[in-house]
């Protein structure tokens, strides 16, 4: 697995500007050269977008060919109208390219409650079959065109025995660990099928995007597809799993390295635990607690605040004579045991020095059991209340 | 009731520094001439601070006579020896006073995860006698030494029939609604007994301090607590606690006002839930959401996010169509309808005028029942980063 782009074998992909808001890349797509077998997983929301309600439909038969992307808008709450935008994206696709709009899936990503500027669209739609190419601008492009706040485009490939796979996401704010709160697509000449795959991208996204978060606002938007054209036969499916997760946990590191305004990627690991349950509320208890994500931000060796949020879970009784806290990495990494050290001689300068960089790891040992579970999320800075403080204006 | 300081008879006060970390104000105390029926709520975080679990204790006979606070050190998380320093500040202060250490209600509020520097309270206790006098400028002393990030001190007080009631309260950050995540004492000369008082203080407090957030980090330290000393005879007893009810309702709003970095105080209703707990529920995901929080900042009239937050709460499902979003106060505030309104006439300088106020009032219908809940919360700013990034250091 490389954090490089490869080129599938039988995918075309676009990326241009179409002028739904200026003049940055906001249009793009993924076209199969032949029907492939496809899962699908989207955002728990109960007030999902109108894309989201399309994109289920479509998916039903496990089959796609196509994905239509735009940002700048996310045609969220536009009501019976918004669905028929989709649905009319979804159809300009196929007859420009000749396959079966029900295998489009759509996407829309940016401001919600606006409708989309369909004339602006249409005319977008009506060069589709010449903007879709192989090579690997074309695939660059197609990344940067899915992106909103984020600051740079995430993509990641490897090779399982003769079969490639790629992943390219997009996501930065509203972001929040119940499901994969940004786009991702997965595309891959292994032979899958659907029914195989369902429950492998279920399986997947449980342990990569839906253990990532921003900022504990769950979107409107989220979805997660992937794409297997089967050219090149079928793969061992345990590997292809294997390398799959891996992809996605990449990705989504990679998501919460580039949440708005962070400067650091948190890993924090919640071992000890008597459930499954109780060490990932832990986990998301911290992780998304703004007194620490401000703390590591500023490198400040508060740890208290990390007993704070161990025990705001209301719902588990943790002795804070069997807490233990690590920060760092390695076996010299300083360790807070709430038992045994001294108040007055915490290793404050050895906690600070590992908050300092740019990949902070965490753990956290209840002493409660043998669960654990890992979570990842970022600093909260100055730069997130920036970027969120004048969005739409 | 009045946002002023009224002397109740039989009380005394004191606030002072006696250098717990610098030359501010940092030790506090109140004194009852006779022993207090009492009452009092404490945090529901499972890690509480030792002087949670000795004030618990104390209170156990429904009978105060004195409160004792520091500031600067939370006295969490610091093991066996924390209690025991919490009950030798009971046992000090009843000595110098010549009252019952189990009449005492010890406070600290600060740091988590260092020990009370004894030496310097236990000096800090010899003179208490001297310290304590029953002025303005005692009590306001008294308030202004149990601040800790707060901007200003907090008071309010009320007349009841022939009684004086008196509240001051400290709190700006780690505040989040699951019980007053603050500090505050009620004083009263009105005759009510602690098994009135009790589950009158719970009462009031769920409709008051539990109803504010500024953070979601719900503090260790947590405590509300009143004191009634007789002195004026009984009063009516639903009057009191009317009277009561609003003097808490003040103080919350003005510690989600004076809430870490704030410049704006929230005031949000949620209506039209099919019951209580789906408007509660509601009501907190939009007013702890950082995305709406640093969008009332900004006075950005981004409605879309609150589709977004009602859509996360997944246990009940809300047909956006008969969703409304009110912003400001008066019959002629903007009003999203979200199944009528024309997407691209959205008043939205309307909405950012409203936005742009020092109180910022909302209203969220849900069209699924009669229930609804009103909650108090803060805008999120880079003042609360600021704050909080370097708070040890």
């Amino acid at each position: 697995m490389e954090a490089t782009i490869r080129i599938v074998p039988g995918f075309s992909w676009f990326g241009k500007n179409i002028g739904i808001k200026d003049g940055t890349l906001d249009f793009g797509g993924i076209l199969s050269d032949v029907p492939c077998q496809a899962a699908g997983v989207f955002t728990r929301n109960t007030m999902p977008g109108a894309p989201v309600l399309v994109g289920r439909e479509h998916l039903r038969d496990g089959v796609l060919q196509g994905v239509i992307v735009n940002s700048k808008n996310a045609n969220v709450a536009t009501g019976e109208r918004g669905v028929e935008d989709s649905r009319k994206i979804c159809e300009l696709f196929a007859q420009q390219c000749g396959i079966d709009a029900s295998s489009v899936l759509p996407s829309s990503t940016g401001v919600i409650g606006r409708r989309l500027p369909m004339d602006v669209i249409v005319r977008g739609c009506s060069t589709l079959k010449e903007d879709f190419g192989k090579t690997e601008r074309h695939i660059e492009t197609f990344a940067r065109s899915i992106m909103t706040t984020d600051t740079r485009p995430k993509w990641v490939s490897a090779q399982v025995e003769g079969a490639t796979m790629l992943g390219i996401a997009k996501g930065a704010g509203m972001i929040e660990p119940n499901m994969a709160t940004m786009l991702c697509y997965f595309a891959t000449d292994a032979a899958v099928s659907s029914f195989e795959l369902q429950p492998m991208l279920e399986r997947v996204v449980d342990k990569s995007f839906n253990r990532v978060s921003v900022d504990t606002d769950t979107s409107t938007s989220d979805t997660v597809v992937i794409l297997a054209n089967g050219l090149a036969g079928k793969v061992d499916l345990g590997r292809f799993e294997e390398v799959l997760s891996a992809m996605a946990v990449h990705l989504a590191k990679e998501i919460a390295r580039d949440g708005e305004g962070a400067t650091k990627l948190i890993e924090l690991i919640v071992s000890g635990a008597a459930s499954a349950e109780q060490a990932l509320l832990t986990a998301k208890s911290i992780i998304n607690s703004p007194l620490i994500k401000t703390a590591i931000y500023g490198a400040d060796p508060n740890w208290g605040r990390f007993v704070m949020a161990v025990g705001k879970v209301f719902t588990y009784r943790v002795d804070i004579a069997s807490l233990k806290i690590l920060f760092g990495e390695g076996i010299e990494r300083p360790m807070i045991d709430a038992e045994t050290i001294d108040r007055d001689e915490v290793p404050l300068d050895a906690i600070s020095e590992m908050l300092k960089r740019d990949e902070v790891h965490l753990e956290v040992i209840l002493g409660n059991g043998q669960y654990s579970e890992t979570v990842w999320g970022c600093d909260l800075t100055e730069g997130y209340i920036r970027e969120n403080a004048h969005y739409t204006t």
